[in-house]
């Protein structure tokens, strides 16, 4: 990292959006909610759905189209079903409680479904399955999206990027975990290949001409405009399997926006007449009771080893670890609750504008007065 | 098609394996649902699991590793899910009766699970969720497979092809319907790619020593030898997204697997000591009550939305149309039902064989004396 960039702990990262989300009318445990699902993210590496996004919830928020206050309500609901109607809310409420519905259900009558409509971003889809998991039970959560992705043989954004998330526990120190958007890559990365100056690999955009561009910064304006889109997992055509991604996609958007009697495809633009409007985004999720089928300690045990089988397997030249979804993202957060998260500058730029402006003048913001700062002095501060 | 390949009707197939299986010892009605599967997929355009796949079915049982007669039992259950052991049965007969027992279970409590192990090959994945479909349910099955995929990073075959089907109603023609391999690609591809002196282009498969060779007779050598293996979709390494395709297909295995205490990786190769053992595959199927969420009616109009408005947005270049997954295939069965399912020469010899060695010599083949017989000849024949 550069000396730009500092790092600061994890719970006062936390406590500082959750001041803000209060300063804003959210109500106290719902800021927690959010909180809690934004550093999990920054914990989890996932850099680009946690403090990095906090400014866009509260822009969201200050537009009208996010209601600071949850209004969600279910809709309908059977034993072990619901559809629940998020109202507008912020999303990480609405969704940790749906998906703790599900749980509920699937205590008591073995499996549970959520469907919610009318539903804001909800932060990393892998969250919520780690809810289930923590109660010996495996859990899915799938989210619809702004259109941002092509299908295969099409050169217009219809799809969103559409994650799918599975969560299972094993008799390892982390559970399987699987957090995946499907379509190839994210505008984040994107992004990223922009401010490193690097080109974006063939494969993961096209654009209105069925090209595949490779100028970074210029996708991004195309992205923008909506002359070019993301690729769906397998990439362009189906030689290489881009209508399995695609297919993916869509078995996600049915989920999310068929069983709410929600909203899907160019209807999630956040954006009507030109104008900021509500996102009206659509999530499923399903916790599924272990005990129900199997002894926990056998499910816990066999995924176990299917994980150990895989690790031991034969490597790739120039590699010396095969990864299970999941573990690299466990040890970032056992790494980051020591190390703090990392804050560039430009982040932390954002991060003082909003405490002027959301009046949390307790917080020890800026972190430094120069560049020369150790992360020692942020952990000592965050302390 | 060249002239060596002739067309049958659907109806004189589907009687030729079913009488096959009979006279394996198969009872009647389990012979049905086994030429069901088989010819669905010669129908859906799936040459590879349909009468080409038949002999493997005779060919196992023959080697006493699949048992003609359906054993398959309940293990436990719920009143929604349920344990079932396959006892090594043709895995159609017990994939058929497992996911209907599921649809039941979803019809009268919302929602329906079924894990099932020591199964055998099922046929195509996409049968099971055309069941659920048929009842106004939205369908999942999934299956792990003996190991042919390298993980992200590894070379070493650990995991099956592992496919994912999901099926749901709409209000178009067709309902949505994915049936998909979690891999790039499957071995009969690279056999066509080998019959057709066509090279297997990079992104399909890694060899030992992590390079992607294009010579597709030598892959197929190699794959035998466990020396290559196929991708997961998304490619090699992480830079296209390989990592989610593997993830997903250890999500399968983990389905397949854990829920049922059953076997997975390795032990799916089915050889032990040298010689031809069961494959103890394991499946996992899910019937979803759509009337338990919203009215059927509002849940198809959704999805037929969905498909409408994918298929209306902006083609590639040099393309006309945007398919929805099931939409080939439903034209496929629409077209086949009309000129009979192409079965070409090397195929006619292998049935020929059967026929005789099964004692079906009530059937007409070989179906020509010479190559010049038409399409209409062979419906005519199978009428």
């Amino acid at each position: 990292m550069s000396h730009d960039t500092v790092y600061v702990d994890h719970r006062e990262l936390r406590r500082f959006m959750r001041e803000g989300f209060v300063a804003m009318g959210v109500p106290s445990d719902e800021a927690d909610i959010c909180a809690d699902v934004l550093i999990e993210s920054d914990l989890r590496g996932i850099k680009s759905h946690g403090i990095g996004r906090f400014k866009m919830y509260i822009d969201r928020m200050k537009d009208g189209i996010i209601s600071p206050v949850c209004t969600m309500r279910i809709v309908s609901e059977t034993e072990n079903t619901a559809v629940v109607d998020g109202g507008d809310s912020l999303g990480h409420v609405v969704a940790k409680r749906a998906m703790q519905l599900a749980i509920d259900k699937a205590e008591k009558h073995h499996v549970g479904m959520v469907a919610v409509r009318n539903s804001t971003h909800f932060g990393i889809c892998g969250y919520y399955p780690s809810m289930a998991v923590e109660r010996d039970m495996v859990g899915l959560a799938f989210s619809n999206a702004r259109p941002s992705v092509a299908p295969t043989f099409g050169v217009e954004p219809v799809l969103g990027t559409n994650p799918i998330s599975f969560g299972a526990p094993s008799d390892e120190v982390y559970p399987f975990l699987l957090d995946i958007a499907t379509s190839t890559t994210q505008r984040g990365k994107i992004e990223v290949y922009a401010l490193e100056g690097s080109p974006t690999p063939k494969g993961l955009t096209i654009d209105i001409h069925g090209n595949q561009p490779t100028d970074s910064k210029a996708l991004l304006k195309m992205f923008v405009d909506g002359t070019a889109s993301l690729l769906p997992l397998g990439g362009a055509g189906e030689e290489l399997g881009g209508h399995k991604g695609y297919g993916l996609g869509v078995m996600v958007e049915i989920l999310c926006a068929a069983f709410c009697g929600g909203a899907f495809g160019k209807a999630l633009s956040g954006f009507e007449d030109g104008r900021p409007a509500p996102h009206r985004l659509g999530h499923f999720f399903a916790a599924i009771n272990i005990a129900s089928f199997v002894p926990v300690g056998v499910f816990k045990a066999i995924t176990g080893s299917i994980m150990r089988e895989i690790r031991a397997s034969a490597k790739a030249p120039g590699h010396d670890r095969i990864f299970i979804a999941g573990e690299k993202e466990f040890e970032m957060v056992e790494r980051r609750k020591k190390e703090g998260v990392p804050i560039p500058r430009p982040l932390q730029e954002i991060m003082i504008q909003l405490k002027h402006e959301l009046g949390l003048e307790g917080f020890p913001f800026p972190f430094f007065a120069d560049d020369t700062a150790t992360v020692q002095d942020v952990q000592r501060m965050g302390a």
